[in-house]
């Protein structure tokens, strides 16, 4: 499967002053499997053409659209092997619509699209395609959230009875967004991010995880959204109870107006058993807590973990991988695909490999928390 | 105010076997202001004796009940100045009733009763007679929720935005009760209990703290019970939506089914500006963190904590203080309302002190989830 | 060997401002086993006679001195059982030889005296008197501190290598003996608190813990000692490598000087297989990190801890004890001796509480660690 | 200064198996700014090219040797504008040497070279061809270190008194240089690293970061080196005393043996008023600790940072870098001395790289710690 070349990376955004973009190209670039070569990194040419020198890149391949860029790299022998979208959310779907019809694997930013209807159709699209999509839910990339899930899988926990999951961040506390802030100002307008604010940038990282780790289906919920700093368009604080499909139960508790709290995804499930604790902002370390027993901590890096941590770990244990670390291992797990489908044409993203079905059901966990939040009831999913 | 004597403690409960009683005892008579001198430890006269002899009382002063204990101390010189009640929850009202037509003060175990009717009808005796009624809502006791209610009633943090209070436990993970573990026994029987599991025995201290701190009042809610262990008649796990009077919101996070947590208090508070972190298993610090600047962690027996803080600590600095230092703070200010109340008969219960008022709260509120459970929907408070 | 009567305890200290004297207090009587009767807790009557009112005890029992107390309270029915000795240094040696010619048994504040020499001469009048004289090595009463020791004596770790011990303090980072501190006044006068400082104060207890935990020897050391503040008399940074009789070495840190801390006591032992890790700010659990496997927490009050621990824990997991139950273990276990040692007059300690050889041999570490630091050689012990 | 090419970068070592070529090669290429391109991988030809694949880089330029590679890269246009060397001790004056005559700037590993005759050696090259040398203490290049030692120049702490660095390891505890494992190999062969073991692989790290971050000079010290693992030809565990500059005084504590510890370095700086404390294996946060005053949490990605920690931040707070990172902050400073010379042929490595005197320094620390180790004498410096 391995070639003897770099994969080659399109980027559209990650023009200057985006946080995302570098993010995308280190991450992608980290195992020495991927290097990007060209970008629509910003509508403005003259933008674009100064983003390519801050990457080093070949200024005949910075372009001012994605239209533009997937037409010309398709004339190219060199051209790119497959297209990250890293641009607001209202431009995912025509984005990968396009990059699809080219014939260009892609790489996207969640949450998939800007509202469920277009997550469906994008859906119609991928899956009438058949070529690669995957979906940077960039903590699913961590070894010890690969260790959580295996721990999971394999019954240790006994069954599962409750997950209480957090994401909460203090950035919005203020409405930055009035002032000019660039990341905040997307994030709450609707009709650059869609409907949904906090619930949807950071509510569907916490749902992911959820299922991602868990292995089970989120079947009912209800969500109570608001909109906390005076005249923001969004929300920016939810909390929303869930049912399981093995009848366990959770809460998820999202918030951007969580004042002094940087990144903080924590997540907690407990089983018959015994539970399992990870922070992100601590992510080297995975804590099982036993009815009977000392609790334990577990290291990354260290022997004792499962294959599947082990498989995505770089260094020995207490050299701390981070954020950039989990990143790119979805971008190397993508690699992997990319390299298969090359090969023989036939999709084969790993299970480990957040696509286009998690982009599917974060839009529609978006979409039934509004929905809940509207009506005061549980809805079901 | 102060007496040259120890006030003298009478004890329902606390028999053989019992955990809360010893705690009583060290409790009250750790800052050298009460001594036990009688109980009705356990309604086997010989048992009660048994227990006389292991606290070292005149084994003439135990009782084999309330009755004959309070009738028989009224006859002394030197009986009873106070009696506490640390029984199942559906012998509160009738114990602290016949104690305070002895006119005899009460320090009570909570909740307060075992319903909420119980609660308004103890409320009318106490507030009738007008002796002092202390309710041990031992978290309240501790120094450093002391500096984070004083923190908010400073309004460092800014207007107050969001709660999220948690009170995790796993001992009742698998069906002990069944077993005859004698803690787990009533606490899960109807009867003895109330209606609430979870909600009553734990629910009730998490909602406590979060108005006894906030200094707010929760005005809303919407709670779901499960009982999760098969066979289990009442509720042990339970997650509340609530609002507070200032239009916050929160969520209260309870569970006995918490597989691998000990006794998990956790508290936070977000305010405009910065948030409060407390966590009772470690009890000794208490963290603000910021929206701008870094986190800041305040230690117990430190100068620099607030007046309130201050005036509950017995050590300096780097000697932790426990669960029993917290409970016994509870009881030195009960000590000083009895004092007061000797000596002038105008009842004078510290506002630092839960009384009556927090037992009605806390009764209202087990009634209120259980009817939200029930029908799904938000409930006024 | 139960009695059905609370042991009579005398204090020597203890007065106004004292902070020790209310701790032994409080500590002594907390299991309901002792109770404080008489004290000479001044040389002033008249401020003896005002603690005695703060303890609520008979004025009729606070004495001017020592020698007074000892003589009136032979003459009593209800004498003391025994003497606590809290006062400075130089009268640990008086107060203990007068007591125990007065056939009383001693619980003395460490170190054991002031000089070496002294304690010779204290250990030949225990020895010769044999009646229990109890060291109150406060740390060595913390549940966690036993399970620690039992850990290391099951062989678990594999034979011990390396031993750290660091007791950072920061309260003596100013010259604070020069503004009329009562506390720092004579741990810094040489006349009163003996030759050692920061190594007396604090580096005896380090150097106690090692011993007891590790059930291992100290054979030689070299120390470098320092009197950083400027204008201080004894010194108050040391630091001290050390060989252990089975070939292990280890260091001691032990600073008044190390701004920033409060009573930082962190111990860790490392063996072939394992290592344990218990910090005294957080006394509640104990790390075990191995070299294959995962870090192991264990939480006080667990059922799978050492019966050792079990047998000195109050409270329910998770549930915090504290510096005031740890040091109540030691009167607890002094008051298993002394009711055995009134039933048959033949002392026996157990080995769990340091006592007078514990005290000798901390008092040799204050001189050869005073030796070694003078030569900058390493020194026998 | 900025090219709008990448620097290509050779790399002696990093074949099949190794540990620390993969890291240079991930760390030099994570800012964009540098592209591996060739490498004498392993003295085996086969395996250089093999290594070659892995890195996806052209089998032409995989050799077998460094002087083959000198040699070859300078008749290439396209040549490599430095050499990166990540072999053993023993190998790094000879390699060094042969780039620099061959007018190739170098990153190298740590420790300098094998001896401290050998680091005098390489100095003298090193400055008289003025070209940029880097050497690769990685520590120094956490955001968090620089928030360390910016604090440590502002005077924040006041005068230093004293420090406490550790660098424990566990992985040492068999003797596994026996079983054939490759890291271990080397490392414990005097022939191939050195007369120092521990003191050398470790000590060096510890005893850079506390010149680097205290902004003093060790003067005196005295160690203690200790082979623990039987047939183990190098010590494995060390201990030194030391003496800065200023009169301030500390400890190296640094095993190999330690067992059941990753990675852990952990330093602590205590000046008059305050002292910081950081730990290597949760690198984001940096506490400070005040005599008067809360402790301070401090979080990379902050904007309440100092300007030399903001300066190598890539992500925003809450979002955890680690090893990498920090490595590749080195080779990023690197590349900025890189550029500036190739521009002007002046030398001007910033301050904040370490360069040939800290790996002269760190040399001459080895001999320094060998020579009072045989002596049991403080030695000077």
């Amino acid at each position: 499967m391995a070639e003897s070349r770099k994969l080659r990376m399109g980027l559209t955004g990650g023009g200057p002053g985006a946080f995302i973009g570098p993010v995308h190209r280190i991450a992608a670039e980290l195992d020495g499997r991927i290097e990007l070569v060209a970008g629509a990194f910003s509508s403005s040419p003259e933008r674009s053409k100064q983003a390519a020198a801050s990457y080093r890149i070949d200024p005949a391949r910075a372009y001012g659209s994605y239209t533009e860029m997937f037409a010309a790299e398709k004339e190219r022998e060199d051209g790119i092997d497959f297209v990250v979208i890293a641009t607001p959310n209202n431009t995912h779907l025509p984005i990968a619509r396009a990059a699809i019809e080219a014939g260009i694997p892609v790489m996207s930013d969640k949450p998939a699209t800007a509202t469920y209807d277009e997550a469906l159709e994008l859906e119609k699209i991928v899956v009438a395609a058949g070529l690669p999509y995957g979906l940077t839910h960039t903590y699913a990339g961590y070894a010890l959230v690969r260790d959580a899930r295996a721990i999971c899988a394999s019954g240790e926990l006994g069954n599962i009875r409750k997950v209480v999951i957090e994401y909460l961040q203090g950035w919005l506390s203020a409405p930055i967004e009035q002032t000019g802030q660039k990341q905040a100002g997307w994030r709450v307008d609707p009709a650059l991010s869609g409907p949904g604010g906090c619930i949807g940038d950071i509510g569907t990282h916490a749902f992911h995880l959820v299922e991602y780790v868990t292995g089970l289906d989120i079947t009912a919920l209800q969500a109570k959204l608001r909109s906390v700093v005076p005249g923001r368009r969004v929300d920016d604080d939810c909390t929303a109870l869930f049912k399981l499909n093995n009848s366990a139960e959770g809460v998820i508790v999202a918030s951007q107006i969580a004042a002094g709290e940087g990144n903080g995804v924590r997540l907690r499930i407990y089983g018959e058993n015994a539970s399992i604790h990870w922070e992100q902002e601590n992510p080297n370390i995975l804590r099982i807590r036993r009815s009977s027993g000392p609790d334990e901590t577990r290291h990354a890096g260290a022997a004792y973990l499962s294959g599947a941590a082990r498989a995505v770990t770089r260094l020995p244990g207490g050299h701390p991988e981070g954020y950039l670390e989990a990143f790119a291992v979805l971008y190397r797990e993508f690699a992997d695909a990319l390299e298969a489908w090359r090969a023989d044409r036939a999709e084969t993203l790993p299970d480990t490999l957040p696509g286009i079905r998690a982009g599917v059901r974060g839009m529609r966990f978006i979409e039934r928390a509004i929905e809940s939040n509207k009506t005061g009831q549980w809805v079901d999913f």
